[in-house]
């Protein structure tokens, strides 16, 4: 019976939302290089944990040599850990160049991560990154698939407990139209732009300011902040 | 470099609440046996992973042992890594007398769980459980008041984002009394006793019965059920 418990490696793997200027939601793939194998060749970024670290600073850790951004806001929400998930001969085979080892099983801690789009990302380890579409996401090593979709779950609830959150995907400058597709994107429930624009006009910590778009096509709408100060202070919590 | 990967042990801890006659919220300890050591001898429920299964198989496992309930209501909340959490020498003691080997780091992963105060805890593992009132929990091994704190934040924002669940802690039959206190007792913010009443009242899916408490002190109160399929189809799903 005692001989039977697990020892094993433990690593985290982050999902990196990112909101662009078409609109979309994307999330940060790296390349995962294994000769002559054409399939799986991206994954999410990871790592496994080092020795002297916690879970929370295996994930920072990640996300810095991800990005090359010091302090991102970043969520665990879940440990993944069937007992198959690092069975796949691909993968064995990855983790053995990675490294170095023979690797039987793995338990992986899932975290969320929020990048604004127009941040720079400047990789300290990977030499590929690059944003994917939500809905393009291809097939992905290990249970990657199954976290991404996952995560889009949790991002939704973590919005709707903390609506502050939004922010973190959009410019520090964004006109109305933007949130509302950002929050059409994450949300599944559709909402009328009119009642919405009507809805958000009505919380005072987002400011307007005296900015306009210039050298738009359509007619140039008013740029608006989000006041983190003021909405701590409110209790406008849930756009419902 | 690559020789620093943590290989480790990983548990699970069960925070397991309930809602008791004096209207207090519970959490289930068992004993812990370290001869000669008078402190420190409560703990929570857990276990180390076995080698066939995943985090939910064994928080499921570890709950069916501690209570004889064959399915409860468990979520998985957070992951606790810190590299000290298992250093403390009692606590490398009691781990080489109950698991029989020499552990340096665990990594355990926490579960809230729920369960209803008139259910009868039937252990076929621990010879002591005992419900402990939150507000004299004692000092535990390992981080596990540090998980019982995040646990109740936890629980707190489980019921915000699905009020269903505040349902698992009452008897089939309450009174409107008993689920405001245990409203109360869960909530950080006071709401008077007649707003609440006036609020609940407007949720379908709370239902009326014919019943009225009998031999009570105080005036008979009306007893009442929740409906699981009305509160579906319903959109209320905060108190606010």
């Amino acid at each position: 019976m005692s001989s039977s418990f697990i020892h094993t490696y433990v690593s985290v793997d982050c999902v990196v939302f990112g909101f662009d200027r078409e609109n979309q939601l994307n999330i940060l793939l790296v390349q995962r290089h294994l000769s002559n194998v054409p399939e799986r060749q991206k994954r999410l970024p990871g790592s496994l944990i080092l020795s002297d670290e916690g879970v929370d600073d295996a994930a920072q850790r990640v996300l810095h040599e991800l990005t090359g951004i010091k302090k991102m806001v970043l969520k665990q929400f879940k440990c993944f850990a069937d007992p198959k998930r690092a069975s796949n001969e691909l993968d064995i085979q990855w983790m053995e160049k990675e490294y170095k080892r023979d690797i039987d099983r793995i338990i992986t801690v899932a975290y969320l991560s929020l990048c604004k789009i127009d941040h720079k990302i400047n990789s300290t380890k990977y030499d590929t990154v690059d944003w994917c579409p939500i809905d393009k996401v291809p097939s992905l090593p290990f249970d990657h698939n199954k976290i991404i979709n996952e995560s889009l779950i949790e991002i939704r609830k973590w919005i709707e407990s903390d609506f502050s959150i939004i922010f973190e995907l959009l410019p520090k400058k964004f006109t109305i139209r933007q949130l509302y597709q950002l929050y059409i994107a994450l949300n599944e429930k559709y909402i009328d732009i009119k009642n919405f624009h009507k809805k958000v006009s009505s919380f005072n910590y987002i400011i307007p300011s005296e900015e306009i778009e210039v050298n738009v096509a359509h007619r140039a709408a008013r740029y608006y902040k989000f006041d983190a100060k003021l909405y701590k202070k409110s209790n406008n919590k849930l756009i419902k």
